[in-house]
């Protein structure tokens, strides 16, 4: 018998049955009929001959065998015997949405011990359970209708959160970013985290791969060297969020997902010794996310950044946090400083350059090409806040265009900062900049943090080539 | 001769002289004339005869004597000589917004020196140079006309960035915070930041005291100390962003309000010795003031947080980065435990509690108040995200105003948590809650450290009631 891709079964089947449907989860179904999915849809209802116009059947034995992907949303009682049912016609791979297994009681428990065996010794894998399930630009389905459904991008996400997932992919849609594939896989007893890296790593495409991380579930316990020797070898972005550090955080962990955390040690010198993009923050994963689908091929060389600001206290403040980060905000050379203060009359000659009075003026490109141009600057990061009038802000955004051509030909990456106002033009504005292609951030720390994971990365990929990867710590 | 209070004149001026108003000054005049300002009304202009339905005269020596306060927006070339002017006609105060002046040039610097040495044998004081000026609600006038008439608040800023006023008010304004009187200081070579802190502590109309600094003038290089010891004395909560940290923050604090910082260390040393709140972000300074604004008579004794989570994920991230920032997510003793599980069937019975099922129904209030009743439990945040149909959210919203009784009854501050969506209800949503006076944060992480500066500030507040205040580090 021939190896089944079974990725290949997940996020593109020609057969796709909900076991569960019913007119309550109408939510659920929505994201599986209005996307033009190109296969065969089956629904498995009790109580409903028909839904969105499609004729139900009342049970997985009125399925054809092998169907390539169902969705198991059944009560917790009838779990076993769904589950035995779709291993019985090989249906190639199940997503069990149903809760209350391991994450939750004894009972529960057992019951997930049962699956695991079952599907063990068997040629079914499965998503879940506990969780939402998956989303597919080129399958043509979702399991949230509010995931956007062209085009198809290049980010994938794996969660150990539906929710986060939902936020992850809504956020970044907002901000301009695009999806190939994402993966809510709840307390993965069957597939886990390490299969759907290697299966993305060698997706053409999937060029990003961003992860909210909380454990592997206890019949994985061995699963992290896996991990580790795969995270090694991944030629592509890992952006990665690691949860459960605390001890707040494993009792979290272990009630939303049954998963066990491993040491924070272990986790470091994993981070450390592989390519991976350690983040913080949900916020430092959406952001990087968005950073690095711009700029993964404009990786700066240089930690120093140049600041352009829209105020001298934003400027001190931003001078200030960027330096604690890690970045540096360099000082122009002497010979720069000449040539600067011809075209800056009102103002510091200084990085942070504040030009508030400059932005709607053609001196804005002028004084910024003679800043950009300077060696120890590796990326750009500007401001801007208030829209003020329609013609001034036209010149603006010219300035702006011009500053993101200058940036692309010099190599180096540009970073807008637009933080919250309450002005009613500025959702507007900030649309036609993304349209652009200059990513957005809500603030220069976060855009900060985002350029220095670029930065980062950058090096570790010079150290990688350069074979002084750190000894490998974990023994 | 009885002692001028000048602050009286500053924010309470029966006489408003506005020297250099042009058609072109249309934006910084509206604030002088929209406000239903109670006092007379001056416009000095070179060019124009009337503005604003107001006669205009051509110099100061048209206006009569003993103006309480005069805006000087003229070219620095005329500085000296108006400011001359206003002196010998015993105006009680100016603003100079002109900037140019100590953190430009050296010819600036000349300007200024002779302008201080003007004012200090004088009995006139200054706001400015280099600064936006003033906002007063009570004395109806303000610099920025899109900052909130009325009602008059309790918060006063004061700021050596108009830019950062300017954020700070409209952010604070959008939360449903309101002000007493704001300052945007500059270089502040007349009076500084002590003498504003030292009115405001002693002004029955303010009670929080928020605050963005960058240094002391050249002329003020040992007003550090007087800062200090009034910084000991002050009975109200003074919320603290000082920036010149590091080198590139230094650099740009100079260029910006000609500022000299000072020594980290000396300023830490403040801090530790003093009730003064320190924040580190622009973000965490509004998040405090917000959270001062509702719960300055409400501190937390413990600084054990009470976790409601809309999802898993979430719980877990923010278990980690409360328990990292140094609050903490206690467990539930065995007893309460037993207590809810019998009303949480499905979900885990643990802090943080995730009840993303039980958002709208009755039983979320119940657990709640076993939960919040606990002794170790000193305050709680809460998350809402999607706002589903509009009955589950009123369901919801009668959740909310349960817990925010509840924990007003029992002495807790609650916040809640509103991360961004771009749902198109959210906006409604968000104000019907601010209207009930529950804060509302774009995060955890924000809610969480605002909810630490209160635990903080109650700590200081009793070990200066003990009287075992930390020995005095400045020596």
């Amino acid at each position: 018998m021939a190896q089944i891709n079974y990725f290949e079964k997940l996020f593109y089947p020609k057969t796709i049955a909900f076991i569960g449907a019913s007119e309550k989860r109408m939510w659920q179904l929505r994201g599986y009929v209005d996307r033009n999915y190109q296969g065969k849809l089956y629904f498995i209802s009790k109580g409903s001959d028909k839904i969105y116009d499609i004729d139900c059947v009342k049970d997985v034995s009125d399925l054809p065998d092998g169907i390539d992907h169902a969705i198991i949303a059944v009560n917790r009682s009838q779990l076993i015997d769904i589950v035995k049912k779709c291993i019985s016609k090989n249906f190639a791979t199940i997503h069990i949405f149903s809760a209350g297994t391991g994450e939750f009681d004894e009972e529960g428990r057992k019951i997930e011990d049962e699956i695991y065996n079952l599907l063990k010794n068997s040629s079914t894998r499965a998503i879940g359970p506990n969780c939402m399930g998956l989303y597919s630009t080129g399958g043509r389905f979702t399991f949230n209708a509010s995931f956007k459904a062209d085009p198809i991008g290049k980010v994938a996400i794996i969660s150990q959160s539906g929710d986060l997932t939902e936020r992850f992919v809504n956020n970044l849609n907002y901000l301009g970013v695009d999806f190939s594939v994402g993966a809510s896989i709840g307390n993965s007893i069957s597939l886990n985290i390490t299969d759907l890296i290697q299966y993305l790593n060698d997706d053409d495409g999937t060029e990003i791969i961003s992860i909210y991380f909380e454990g592997f579930s206890r019949y994985h316990l061995k699963e992290g060297r896996k991990l580790y020797e795969l995270l090694k070898k991944v030629s592509k972005p890992i952006i990665f969020l690691r949860t459960g550090k605390t001890d707040a955080g494993k009792r979290s962990a272990e009630s939303h997902t049954g998963s066990l955390t491993t040491s924070n040690q272990i986790w470091n010198a994993v981070f450390s010794q592989t390519n991976t993009i350690q983040v913080r923050s949900f916020e430092e994963l959406i952001d990087s996310t968005l950073a690095f689908n711009r700029y993964k091929d404009l990786l700066p060389e240089e930690k120093g950044i140049l600041l352009i600001t829209w105020s001298g206290g934003n400027a001190t403040i931003a001078s200030d946090l960027i330096t604690q980060l890690g970045a540096t905000v360099p000082e122009f050379s002497t010979k720069t400083k000449t040539k600067l203060k011809k075209l800056i009359r009102f103002g510091g000659v200084v990085n942070p350059l504040d030009l508030p009075w400059k932005n709607f003026s053609d001196e804005y490109s002028k004084i910024a090409q003679i800043a950009i141009e300077e060696p120890y600057i590796g990326g750009v990061l500007a401001e801007t806040y208030q829209p003020f009038d329609k013609d001034a802000w036209d010149n603006y955004f010219e300035n702006l265009l011009f500053l993101k051509d200058l940036c692309n030909k010099q190599r180096k990456p540009f970073f807008l900062s637009l933080p919250f106002t309450d002005y009613q033009d500025r959702e507007e504005y900030r649309k036609k900049i993304l349209e652009t292609g200059v990513p957005v951030f809500p603030s220069f720390e976060r855009a900060a943090k985002a350029f220095l994971n670029l930065y980062n990365y950058k090096k570790k990929l010079q150290a990688y080539t350069h074979e002084n990867r750190p000894e490998n710590l974990l023994g």
